[in-house]
């Protein structure tokens, strides 16, 4: 893995203010894919031509409208989904990740041997096997990618220009792809004022599962359980700052974090049966009126997320190249 | 319990404006302490004396210098205390809950019979017992509190004129409390700016345990895991916003929570219990790959955190009356 320091990011973004495509075509113009469109095109300056492909008219005419895409392409029109792919320099999937394999399976009769296909799911191992199952050997065509950029609105409505900038993104390329593809993407990337990371598709889900897809999954429970208490109406009255906080991420998209679980649910697993037991331990803990041990645990947390806060400028200062 | 509406409470505003009061001791003049002073005095233009009463100089020196008190005395100064708890309207006890019944026991010989003693702890079933074994036949002077207005800042530097506007104060009066004593605190809080409420305390410690207690040792448990991870650095460096949101609340004060955690025991034991079955429902769902389920859960939870977010709006629209 590489960690590309902030004033490194800069000097890429310099080098790669000349970015630039003929085609990019981009399968679900929401938050993530439009931001893409709209940053590669308000902060790179590239004039390429973007296609959006959606499953019906509605989801991709207001992008047009917007001017975010070109031209619209509906999924199931194979003439249009041909043309729009021939001479693609690259394909971005951006739509919940279940739709990951059954949208590779579309593509893959239509895909041009020079177009570089890569997506932004939040699980990667499904991505890969998605990939290999539809592409074969053109997998190596397929570059899996997570830009870390969620909001709470979704919709190509949110997009913006600046969403990935200091944002992290996380590329975990196959073995078989070229180091040229794999440059290519993370060239794409930086190129929105991201800085862009690698690992493996199974480093990247364990990482994944554990920050992001488990507190997901324990905010939706936190609220899931008041909801079952027969007294929930007078508790949610009396929820304050704290809870809201808790709960911003139970706000998010049920059928993405449907999708996550499931993709991901080999790691998510393991750390619900991790947390559970270190929950299980407070609950000991406090049981037994153990005062001493609660403390040395809150202490620990408490240090723990403000070296965390303070991460950022620790990162800036490293120097470590990519 | 009751709910005054916003409107009411501007009503009680414009009252209490002339709320006064000869003389307030209090016991912890940190954040929520000196709040309390700055409100009455900048907002209700109170001018009765304000002390403070701490354990050691440098905890009230800085209250003195801020002008937030007018005097500061020292906890195990018999002759000062007793000086200072002669005459008082009202002795406040804002300290972490596990100090609540010592410093009752403190109190308790310096009493004057037309003090109201109120505090502003988390807990209310372990105050009440507090009082009542602390001061006996006089439990009827102790009217329990719990202003609903933490931040992630403390000590009496973040303390705030406003920090209680709009904010919820819960009394849970004892049976033996008159009328005057109870309203007498209320109107107190009410000059703050907050609105007041009133719950039994065995409701409120439920309430509390489930929308805020609950919570943190949840937040706490995940800082915990992710720091037991023998690749905690890496996840920690990929953790984003969701995280970040997730575990402010485990940025809190471990001394006051480790009180907390062991004063409301037995409703935080009950809230554990039934949010390790959700989490293990959750569990088994991911396990069978069961997408419906899953997606009905977090729908619920997502429309029923909008609801609640939207209830600022209802309940000031609200005109039930205290």
């Amino acid at each position: 893995m590489v960690h590309p320091s902030r004033r490194k990011a800069r000097f890429y973004r310099c080098l790669v203010a000349a970015f630039s495509f003929n085609k990019l075509v981009i399968f679900g113009v929401g938050l993530i894919g439009g931001s893409l469109a709209r940053a590669l095109r308000e902060r790179s300056g590239a004039t390429g031509e973007v296609v959006g492909v959606g499953r019906s008219m509605k989801s991709v005419e207001r992008a047009l409208e917007l001017g975010v895409i070109d031209s619209a392409v509906l999924l199931d029109d194979d003439r249009a989904l041909e043309h729009a792919l021939r001479g693609a320099d690259f394909v971005l999937i951006a739509a919940p990740v279940a739709q990951t394999a059954p949208l590779l399976r579309r593509i893959a009769p239509f895909l041009d041997a020079r177009t570089i296909v890569t997506d932004a799911g939040s699980t990667k191992n499904d991505a890969v096997s998605a990939a290999r199952a539809a592409l074969g050997d053109r997998a190596a065509q397929f570059v899996p990618g997570h830009p870390i950029a969620g909001r709470e609105s979704s919709g190509v409505d949110a997009a913006l220009p600046d969403l990935y900038v200091d944002r992290n993104v996380v590329l975990c390329p196959l073995p078989e792809n070229t180091p040229e593809s794999v440059e290519r993407v993370a060239a794409m990337w930086l190129a929105t004022g991201a800085s862009v990371h690698r690992m493996s598709a199974e480093q990247h889900d364990g990482v994944f599962a554990s920050v992001s897809h488990l507190p997901h999954v324990l905010s939706f429970a936190l609220v899931e359980q008041i909801l079952e208490a027969p007294d929930a109406a007078l508790k949610f009255s009396f929820a304050a700052g704290g809870f809201r906080d808790f709960t911003r991420i139970a706000a998010s998209s049920p059928e993405m974090w449907r999708d996550v679980c499931i993709a991901n649910r080999a790691a998510l697993l393991t750390e619900i049966d991790a947390y559970t037991k270190v929950l299980a331990r407070f609950r000991e803990a406090i049981d037994a009126s153990d005062g001493a041990a609660l403390e040395a645990a809150f202490e620990r947390s408490r240090t723990a997320r403000s070296v965390w806060q303070q991460g950022g400028a620790i990162k800036a200062a490293d120097d470590s190249t990519q």
